[in-house]
């Protein structure tokens, strides 16, 4: 199951609208005959692209996927849980259940049905890990939305001159493009549109494909090449965005802070002390720091080259309510 | 010798004027017979304190310091390198020679003189971490100086009101603790000791009696039990304190920074993100990000609770000219 997700993983950034699946499909003997993860654009699904390499290898053998199979037929294609039946498995392994409680259990239902034995919630944190983007999007009706931040020791983006480059290192910054590379859409304020004409691409060897879509907050007029975004609360209208990465800068950060529409923080920090110069965060509604407490867990840290990435999730006690 | 480093490192912060050495005496079967440190105020020196414990047991056994014995008398004991010889040891093992070129190497050539077998450069780095604050008083003829400072992760020490209680839990208030115990002196500024009245002492079990002197930034009238600096030059004329612990608040850290006299930065980060607020660090002199880089390097980082300790050391190209 860690290769499924692991698969899975890889293709995040790239399935929406569908969900990032991944999927192992192993012979009788227990070696592996097919891998699969969702396509590009979101078909084929992860399980139909494994199996057509498994072929008739995958007859009672064991299928693992991070989620459970669809159970709908659509033109673009027959249902998953039809296809594992027709090749004649004898087990499959799954992730996660269906979140959508409508559907959720019958491509189960279907298999066990056919007389497949069935064993769910196998590595299920880290299935659910790898598709939080689309999971959000079942959950809240909006995409994961991560905010990256590039900051000295003391908090700053830039000097008070606007000028911000290069904050952080090489290695940092070949992080970055990856991250961009498993987003679906990158988003950034005007100012910063104007300040640094950022490109947004993924400039990494072999991943040079996956540049996402490039999203402008503004209230002014729309940039050919740039989906416009005139408030945070538009992220609720991209039904076709699993992980929208924020990349500044401070007023852009704000707003979305503000508005409690992030749910991540990378933030590369380099050590440098810049002083006097541009705060990263602006008010984001906070009258007493109690009040600040309990909403970010640190979840992940580690060195990249001489700076530093942290990352943060936001904590958020009812997971159903957002 | 790393348990001679431990005893000197505790004694850090108590010790001044004089180098906090750590000593271990071990008889000729590998037996540790005594134990020593500098005394608060600097006498009795270490090894007077380990040969007293060892009694006759030192004959023939080895001797670990972590500073070579010094060779001078004075009206307040005899010369180490006396004591040793007189002791009856075999072997002498040195964490490093005195960093004083006029006495470095004396008390050395006298035990060599009387038979007994020395070795130095032992755990080199280690013992001189352990003396950081009193070799950075021999090199530059001024206190090692530590900024402390707790952070948002967006940098913030405080909301616009001034409110900064409390930015940190527990754990990284009791390390900030144990961390006064082991300097000699603190340092706040004006407007923290007007908004905050700090006590600024030392609040863990067994460790109430080290805290440390207590210093005043200001140009303003003197405070009673409070020593005053009017400026953070006035350093250079600190010349009983080797570990001075720069606590703030934001104006004084700036002027500390800018003045390039902190050594070492431990900053307790919190997983909160303040926003509008006060900033931890003004003005540097910093007019290019280019010139940022290269005067910091992170040298620890740990988790305190939810918090996070990132402790910074300045790199000083010549540490000679410092
Ligand atoms: N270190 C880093 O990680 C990093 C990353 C990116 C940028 N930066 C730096 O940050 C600076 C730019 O930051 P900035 O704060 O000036 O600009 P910004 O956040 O990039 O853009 C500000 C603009 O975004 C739009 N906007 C902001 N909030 C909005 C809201 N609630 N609804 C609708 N539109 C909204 C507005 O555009 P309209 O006025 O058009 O309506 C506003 O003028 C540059 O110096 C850049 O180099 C640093
Ligand atoms: N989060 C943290 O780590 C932390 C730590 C400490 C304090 N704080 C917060 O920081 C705030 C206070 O900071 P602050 O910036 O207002 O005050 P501050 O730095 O504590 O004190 C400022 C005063 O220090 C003196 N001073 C500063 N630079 C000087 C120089 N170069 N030469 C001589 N004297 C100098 C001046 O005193 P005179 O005017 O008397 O000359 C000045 O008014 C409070 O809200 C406090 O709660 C936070």
């Amino acid at each position: 199951m860690a290769a499924a997700v692991a698969l899975g993983r890889d293709a995040q950034g790239t399935s929406a609208p569908n969900p990032n699946v991944g999927c192992i499909v192993v012979d009788a003997d227990g070696t592996i005959v097919g891998r699969g993860a969702t396509a590009p654009g979101g078909r084929p699904h992860a399980e139909a692209l494994a199996l057509a390499e498994a072929g008739t290898r995958a007859r009672g053998g064991t299928l693992f996927t991070t989620l459970e199979p669809c159970n709908h037929r659509s033109p673009r294609g027959p249902a998953c849980s039809a296809l594992i039946v027709e090749a004649g498995l004898a087990r499959v392994v799954v992730g996660i259940v269906d979140p959508d409680p409508r559907t959720a259990g019958a491509g189960l239902k279907r298999l066990e049905d056919a007389g497949i034995a069935v064993t769910t919630d196998v590595c299920a944190d880290e299935a659910r890990d790898s598709m939080a983007g689309w999971l959000t999007r079942q959950r809240l009706g909006r995409p994961r939305i991560t905010l990256k931040l590039a900051l000295s020791i003391d908090g700053k983006i830039a000097l008070p001159s606007g000028e911000s480059k290069w904050i952080t290192g090489e290695d940092a910054r070949a992080h970055v493009h990856f991250e961009r590379a498993h987003h679906d859409m990158i988003l950034v304020g005007r100012g910063t549109l104007q300040a640094d004409t950022p490109r947004l691409d993924v400039r990494l060897p072999g991943l040079e494909e996956r540049s996402p879509r490039r999203a402008l907050l503004s209230r002014g007029e729309a940039v050919t090449g740039w989906e416009m975004l005139r408030s945070p609360q538009d992220v609720f209208r991209l039904h076709d965005v699993n992980d929208l990465l924020v990349e500044g800068g401070s007023a852009t950060a704000t707003a979305f802070l503000a508005a409690d529409l992030v749910d991540r923080i990378l933030l590369y920090r380099a050590p440098i002390i810049i002083g006097e110069g541009r705060q990263s965060v602006g008010y984001i509604g906070l009258d007493a720091i109690g009040d600040a407490h309990g909403r970010w867990e640190a979840r992940d840290g580690r060195s990249l080259g001489i700076d530093r990435l942290e990352v943060y999730e936001r904590v958020r006690s009812n997971q159903a309510e957002g």
